[in-house]
């Protein structure tokens, strides 16, 4: 049969769409016990926001939006946003008076992209975003935000039992600024230095080598060491590299003490301008392409480009421009890569019980039992169509529901119902006042 | 300052966007406690499913989208989706073979109207849908769509304190046929017929038979006297009337018997071809217009389009067409309607605890008390930045944070801190060891 997804689109099955809502809830907690408050924007932004500051390879791939299939004259065209960064820049600018700093929002959003499909690559995916806003971020925060997502996705890892270690790589863009800035590293140049070191991880040692042999000539054994230096052993006596080194050790240090599995990675970089300062990702043992899924850094000058479309900042150049730490988890990449590389064993029941037809007449006795266990929150299925037995207990086994419950008139007449355990395969008579205590007794063995 | 949100798309404040959170927590419970089960579908879908089965109406509403500002050849394309009902039916279609059936599903996302701007009604706004699909779906389960979200609004009215009656309104659509069968009503007259019976309460009993008059002529008095007929005194001689009232009994028999508030309302029919059977609509006390916020009914016949899509439906016209309940609640537009009619007086605390830079010397005893707290999933602020306490007091107060906690260096000696109770005013030294008692035992009486 023909399939009537768009293409590029993905869609989950319901059981695996459950996972990803136990996920999503605990990257909800623990955003909010982080004191993260949560906002949602608009799936659109007007095309003068979203292209006040990419380049062309973003602006290719966003979705335009036409509605009657033109733009009414009123109206300013706007179109699907491609990233989380973006709406929250318009939606600081837009109410910047009302809201209270430090500012610090989660956003857990679908984004999309026009890009040609790859692995691991949608055109519509879940992105959950942090950032925290302020006029003047103590370097604290970096530690801060570094904490939150380590400890999310360490719950996140612990709940679908996968041991891997998550790793996080820190480094300080201004390390690399000190580096061009001591071997004359013009402006060009410097970008695809950036890129090149950002690179490094897709490439071989010796491939990277010669790379940067054909960019900075000469000087590339010196700075190649220069990379490879042990933070304790860097010189100091520059006072540009000494507060490089400073601002790293405290956010590093501070991260050690809070048992953050850290390293100092100096191939850390994103050539994008406007990211400075502390730039940081997260490895996984064994799987290097996990980078792509989780990445953050800090950044100082994004709500510029967005005040230029008000047209506000011709008129006031002192308008504050904000200090940014950015993080982000890649929801829906997240689980495309566990589907992938089979990492995801979990299995959880979409409901918990169900109430056989038994018997027609003693549908009222069957309701009832339904009613108290919804009450007390089992999630339970009624089964009304007076489908064969053996047809029922083939839609329960499919839908893989744990506990399963008869009731006929000797259990009506006893106030009992059978309970049929699919797991353990035991099968009891329990007492209608026993029934709810008794299912959720057994649940806790199955959801662990 | 210019505001860049695109016209007509809404956003919640952090605060509202909380107790929407909660809302939706709510609903999720319940709609999971009664057996249904989450997917969710691409904002896209094809253009030749959206356009399979509606009204030139819908399609001026629909969003074209463009991507490269044109479609490369080999792509189809698509636009965002209008409704829930459409990408469910896709849904099905495409897995058919691998769902359970009765297949439940609930579906809460976005869906995206280009409607002019008006009361209530944006062109981006969240829907909360359950569909219940088979291919003999007895008339319990109409009983348990109605059920389902009979409790839903219920606990979304009580968690949110709003004192109203919700009231179901419960139709069956075959009374209303059976009178076009007796007067014979021609299909154009039955068309407008269903769709003045349906605005009824936007006008004024007057002009109701006014209009019925110039629609049936001699026959408006009988018609309207056989509207207004209580069900019991009916008569049921013809067979095909006394089959809709034991349809209409059975459902609205095992509803009164679960305490659902219901009535028999002859004016709630849709005009929509492919709604057959079962309609309702919720209404509220002194609040007529709440039904745009929820409805739904029975319809049988929906996935036929989606199979025109694919083809399929010629070679096999024994395809199995399914038969379907649907309900929807309108997340979005119940919440401007509460904002609107200041219904909302429910605060959360987005954060419940801050811990105040008191003395940068002291911070690691302060991070050890913001572990405690986060270990036990107290949402904590800790406040890093050196500015002057009032300032730190004037954020933590905007912010509605109700626990404030102090520590000096004796505080730190004591193994103790100062917590202040932003709304009873009370300040209390607490030992560390009952910290988290302490908070969690005095945030109950807050959340209440």
């Amino acid at each position: 049969m023909k399939n009537l997804l768009p293409g590029g689109f993905g869609e989950l099955t319901p059981d695996k769409q459950k996972i990803q809502n136990v996920v999503k809830e605990i990257i909800i907690k623990n955003y909010e016990t982080f004191w993260y408050i949560n906002i949602e924007t608009p799936a659109v932004e007007l095309n003068e926001v979203l292209t006040s500051k990419w380049w062309e390879e973003v602006w290719k791939q966003i979705f335009w939006l036409y509605w009657l299939k033109q733009w009414p004259e009123d109206l300013k065209p706007y179109s699907l946003h491609f990233d989380l960064t973006v709406p929250f820049a318009r939606y600081v600018v837009d109410n910047e008076s009302i809201l209270k700093f430090p500012f610090k929002r989660y956003q857990i959003q679908k984004v999309w992209r026009g890009e040609r499909q790859q692995r691991w690559r949608f055109k519509e995916f879940i992105q959950a975003d942090i950032d925290l806003v302020w006029n003047n971020l103590p370097l604290n925060y970096d530690s801060e935000v570094i904490l939150t997502l380590y400890r999310t996705l360490k719950e996140i890892f612990e709940f679908l039992k996968i041991w891997k270690w998550v790793e996080i790589h820190l480094n300080n863009k201004k390390f690399i600024e000190w580096i061009c800035t001591m071997y004359n590293i013009s402006w060009d140049t410097k970008t695809i230095f950036f890129w090149l070191l950002d690179g490094f991880y897709k490439a071989t040692p010796e491939e990277f080598l010669i790379k940067l042999q054909n960019l900075v000539w000469e000087n590339f054994k010196e700075i190649n060491k220069l990379i490879n230096t042990k933070i304790d052993e860097l010189d100091i006596s520059n006072p540009f590299l000494s507060e490089w080194i400073n601002e790293l050790k405290e956010v590093y240090t501070s991260l050690k003490e809070k048992w953050v599995n850290i390293l100092f990675d100096p191939y850390i970089t994103r050539w994008l301008d406007y990211y400075t300062w502390t730039v940081f990702e997260t490895f996984i043992s064994n799987y290097d392409n996990f980078w792509s899924i989780c990445s953050g850094w800090r950044y100082d000058n994004l709500v510029e480009s967005i005040r230029k479309v008000t047209g506000e900042w011709k008129n006031n150049k002192d308008t504050n421009n904000y200090e940014w730490v950015w993080w982000s988890i890649g929801l829906s990449r997240l689980f495309w890569w566990l589907d992938e590389t089979w990492l995801i064993n979990k299995k959880l029941p979409l409901t918990q019980a169900i109430i056989f037809n038994t018997l027609w007449n003693n549908l009222s006795y069957r309701e009832k039992i339904w009613e108290l266990l919804r009450n007390n929150w089992i999630s339970t299925d009624i089964y009304y169509s007076d489908e064969k037995l053996w047809k029922q207990f083939n839609y329960a086994e499919n839908k893989n529901i744990p506990f399963w419950i008869f009731a006929w008139d000797e259990e009506q007449t006893k106030n009992e119902v059978i309970v049929k355990n699919l797991y353990s395969r035991e099968q009891e008579s329990i007492s209608i006042n026993d029934l709810v205590s008794y299912i959720k007794q057994k649940l806790k063995n199955i959801l662990k």
